[in-house]
């Protein structure tokens, strides 16, 4: 999986580098919920041959949308402290990202993670968690548990501000009660994400805190 | 929005219907991430005008898609009691039936949901979340982050079994042990889930048994 920068040598490579293809495939993506490498070739205004100079196929694509991605979040609130304020700030960031590219996720989720700024981020997150106590047994759970959770809020961020309509003739009195309770509609992703992420916060806490 | 269903009164109605349509949809987003209604009456072999007499465009066709992927799943758990039993294995069925359909996550997740099934089930659960004491104005906050929580588990579920590799030359001691100490990889996504169902649920069982 080493190999995912070659230099073509030719003077095409001039303009076309990996953040450009990179940039390329983000907008193709956030447009067609999928990215071809002839689509991408024919957006960029190049052979898909000339792709393979730069990346390793589809795969090498997926990790350039990762890095397009994760060149957008905020990695600075990782080296505050405590741990809890550090990892809420930082899934904050993480979460408006993924909602302004909501059709990247599926992409970004089901493919294998390489993107060095990514692996560095986690690798903080993982030294939190071992300094505050957490067993380093259970530290990829907890993360995957939050990041889950944060994908799923990134979405609903994207979601439209009235996300149920009950039909005519539907009977659901119970959620009609809940929506007409709930707090308005402009902060109720915003609501529900901070609900959340504080109960998994403070279980981790609470989890950090106990004795062994 | 009412008019979702209209009868075309022509002989192709006998091929033509709402559940063909609806499979033809979710096979087309499976495979592409995305479906056009030229598409998809491409491969159901009519005419795009021919969809029109059963859905309405393409907001129609996501509600087709979300009944596909509602009918997969097993809403009998939300009559047993107590709640969070009931919510926990819905919510697993809930989670397998998108994890199987992960590309159709981001095309549901931010359209509005006008499907009488979808909101049978979560009427039933806003039900049992009054009757366990949760204020009205708390469940869909609460409901939200439950789904975006069960959301993100899904795409982690259609994830690759090995989700991380540090590339040579990337120091990242930290992440290396905590996948290192982790669960196999086999039950992985399954592990998260369970820890992150099992705080959320706690969460909501200790806030419905504090005294109001």
């Amino acid at each position: 999986m080493g190999t995912t920068q070659r230099r073509a040598g030719r003077p095409r490579t001039a303009v076309l580098d990996r953040r450009r293809i990179g940039e390329a495939a983000l907008e193709l993506v956030d447009e067609t919920g999928d990215f071809t490498l002839p689509e991408l070739a024919r957006r960029l205004g190049v052979q898909t041959g000339s792709l393979y100079h730069h990346v390793d196929g589809r795969a090498g694509v997926i990790e350039l949308l990762r890095e397009q991605i994760s060149n957008q979040m905020d990695p600075t609130p990782l080296d505050r402290h405590p741990w809890d304020v550090a990892m809420g700030a930082f899934f904050r960031s993480y979460r408006a990202v993924f909602a302004a590219h909501p059709r990247v996720v599926p992409l970004l989720t089901t493919a294998t993670i390489r993107s060095p700024k990514v692996i560095a981020a986690y690798d903080k997150m993982a030294a939190q968690l071992a300094d505050s106590g957490i067993p380093t047994s259970r530290a990829m759970e907890i993360l995957t548990a939050m990041e889950n959770f944060v994908i799923g809020s990134a979405l609903d961020l994207a979601a439209p501000e009235v996300m149920w309509e009950i039909p005519e003739g539907v009977e659901a009195p119970h959620l009609a009660a809940a929506l007409a309770a709930q707090s308005t509609s402009t902060d109720r992703a915003e609501r529900a994400f901070e609900v959340g992420m504080a109960t998994l916060l403070a279980a981790v806490r609470a989890e950090a805190a106990a004795p062994r």
